[in-house]
């Protein structure tokens, strides 16, 4: 998606290894008009899909798939909490998942009787590397017996191999912006050319 | 805001020791199409107020906050962050809040660059009880020397005592549902007459 791609040159700052901050824009600030154009550009890759509810997991994918809610008709959207699940009382899905942001690993959960055999889910994120959240999610989604319908992810850092891995897989992830190369040095980032995002507006 | 009031009557269980829970409809999973129209009604209560960017806290404030800012011309929003300041680099306002829910205490932090003086802000988040959290804000506000311009909560306990210590300190603050009174034995809620709300959609 151009619009997110010139963003990111504009605005995101490249750190050492492979880090790449959108927080004026994406994840600690966000810019309602163009996640907004991102919610309509997810709704024209995944037209025809039967959404009818979105999952996504705290905190800075909630936002995001809130306002992109409104471009599947106003369905809901459950966002998987990050906590312990030492609270669990039988009544969650739970599975744990490995950081690697923050090199530890925590226990994510949704309350079952917001996911059911009857969903057909679009999972959102903000960002996607390794993957390892969107496993766990995907794990939950499995213990459900929901339908995962696709994966919309904002930034994916294409250089690792969380997003690939998941296409192979099968799962139709589309992401809006598939960042190739960071270079901390001079803080160039590189896009991976979508031939499949042609027609977006 | 009755359809709030009416969708707390329905969806909303009484635990015990005041202790009410919406996951069906707002802090679990989020019901699009209601929270669109609490924003619609904030920006009724809040009409005329030079409103630039709104402010809340992860996580269950985000969402609300991004639908909300529909209502105020596409404003940004800003989600101050839970995170150790022990990775503080002086590039952020902090402070530190005590949670009654949880019974610990945590940091609260925004990037220096994302409030400045030049911002009129309205706050949002789901629930108000004791207030802390909003106190934490409002002190990252004040470092910032935004202005506040409103304060806007999707449930206030009335029973406790922050939403009313924060109206008489002066600041506009709108909650869309007050509860004055959960019963847990029978399920019983009871919520406080709003003359104010009087108009509303």
């Amino acid at each position: 998606m151009k619009e997110l791609e010139e963003r990111i040159l504009r605005d995101g700052v490249v750190k050492m290894e492979g880090v790449l901050k959108v927080p004026t824009f994406l994840n600690h600030q966000m810019d309602v008009e163009l996640i907004d154009k991102m919610g309509a550009e997810w709704a024209r890759r995944f037209a025809g899909k039967p959404v009818n509810k979105i999952l996504t997991i705290e905190a800075s994918g909630i936002g995001i798939a809130a306002l992109a809610a409104r471009h599947f008709g106003n369905c809901p959207v459950v966002f998987a909490k990050k906590a312990k699940s030492i609270n669990l009382t039988g009544d969650q899905y739970c599975t744990k998942v490995q950081s690697f942001t923050h090199g530890k690993v925590f226990d994510v959960i949704v309350e079952k009787d917001l996911l059911s055999p009857d969903d057909h889910l679009l999972i959102i994120d903000d960002f996607m590397a390794m993957g390892a959240a969107m496993h766990g999610l995907l794990e939950i989604v499995e213990q459900s017996g929901a339908t995962v319908e696709g994966i919309g992810i904002a930034i994916e850092k294409g250089f690792q191999p969380g997003g690939d891995s998941l296409r192979r897989l099968g799962y139709q992830l589309e992401s809006l912006a598939i960042v190739e190369e960071l270079d901390a040095a001079n803080g160039k980032v590189v896009f991976r050319e979508q031939p499949g995002a042609a027609g977006e507006a």
